[in-house]
């Protein structure tokens, strides 16, 4: 475990429709029915200033902005989210679960942005500094599931900047992730996305309590 | 000169009421006189999302943002700036008079709100780069006198962020920024902006023409 706070800090990360919202609700009640204090929270924002800075990342009405304007309010955002939300709850022992996080810097902005690598390191050290996340899932799903499953969900409701992006852009978003897992296999777990909401479920549950709870003393909490 | 564009990149610092705005625009009339197309801008804002960004910036309404969230915020409306709106215009070959820069971020977030120094060379190194100023101009008075000319010309009207922090930190703004003009004497000029409009602006005058228009052919374009 990598953060110094006594809470533990999951992420989620993948692409659009890859359910990411649902498994960060469906873990906070599990935890939550074995007594453990959660908070769950999203990225861009997570704060009422980073809220703001949302507002102006995802908006679409004004010219496009470049990735390394992109990558430095992303990582504002964050350091505003860090600072009022997530280290607070950490330091009072609660589990904070947050939909996206620095990771999807660097498979947005970086991989599929072409934002270089040096760059998107230093703002990560810069910004999130210790408070890595002791868990990161990465849900996986082909990027035409993904994007059909979001528009699906939105139905009429509005297009945000990413999910207009072209196919290949999804894709190449996907085998970031891909390729950010396989990196950091300590930290990282990459769950197939493609089953039910409860079959994902069951599989994220399974790697949280064994990388997590599981005291490897056999009592058989799982 | 540093910048690699064939146009002229002046720039305007200073603290509160120290006359920034007057001045940038005296010195694009004076430079039309003489036929030099020029673009006056400010910071933070200066692009259509630059100025989005100044919006969350300058809002006082909900906390308070850390001195890191807020120095890469001004560096991401820095980027979009510079991008949509400094670059073209060198290239073009106008003359760019931007009212605020990067002392301004080295100023207020580096000296006196605390963010250490390595930061903010790290990021004044990744947004602006080799579109550094040819001059920069350090319009310099009393703290006590710059507030209370922003607050007359103010009148009725609502309080900034920066315009709302007691005086010690207008004092340590005004350190800082005589403390930059005199560690980068060949890019900075410190003028004394304790005298009129038209003074200030005959004493920034003299400086454009030597340092940028005297040819040292002593034709007395002057």
């Amino acid at each position: 475990m990598t953060s110094s706070a006594p809470g533990r800090f999951i992420t989620f990360e993948g692409g659009e429709g890859a359910g990411k919202s649902t498994q960060v609700r469906l873990l906070a009640e599990r935890l939550g029915t074995r007594g453990i204090r959660t908070l769950t929270t999203r990225e861009p924002g997570g704060s009422p200033r980073a809220e703001e800075i949302r507002e102006v990342i995802l908006s679409g009405h004004a010219a496009r902005l470049g990735p390394l304007a992109e990558a430095l309010l992303f990582a504002a955002a964050r350091a505003d989210h860090l600072a009022s939300t997530i280290r607070p709850a950490l330091a009072r022992g609660d589990w904070v679960i947050c939909d996206r996080f620095a990771d999807s810097t660097r498979a947005y902005q970086g991989v599929a942005g072409g934002l270089e690598e040096g760059v998107i390191n230093a703002l990560e050290r810069l910004v999130v500094g210790v408070t890595r996340p002791d868990l990161t899932v990465v849900l996986d799903l082909p990027a035409e599931i993904g994007l059909r499953r979001a528009n699906q969900r939105r139905g009429e409701a509005a297009i945000d900047r990413f999910e207009s992006e072209p196919l290949a852009f999804h894709k190449a978003l996907r085998e970031a992730f891909r390729s950010i897992a396989a990196r950091e296999p300590g930290r990282c777990v990459l769950v197939d996305a493609t089953g039910t909401p409860e079959d994902v479920g069951q599989a994220v549950w399974a790697c949280v309590w064994s990388r997590l709870l599981d005291d490897g003393a056999g009592r058989g909490h799982g």
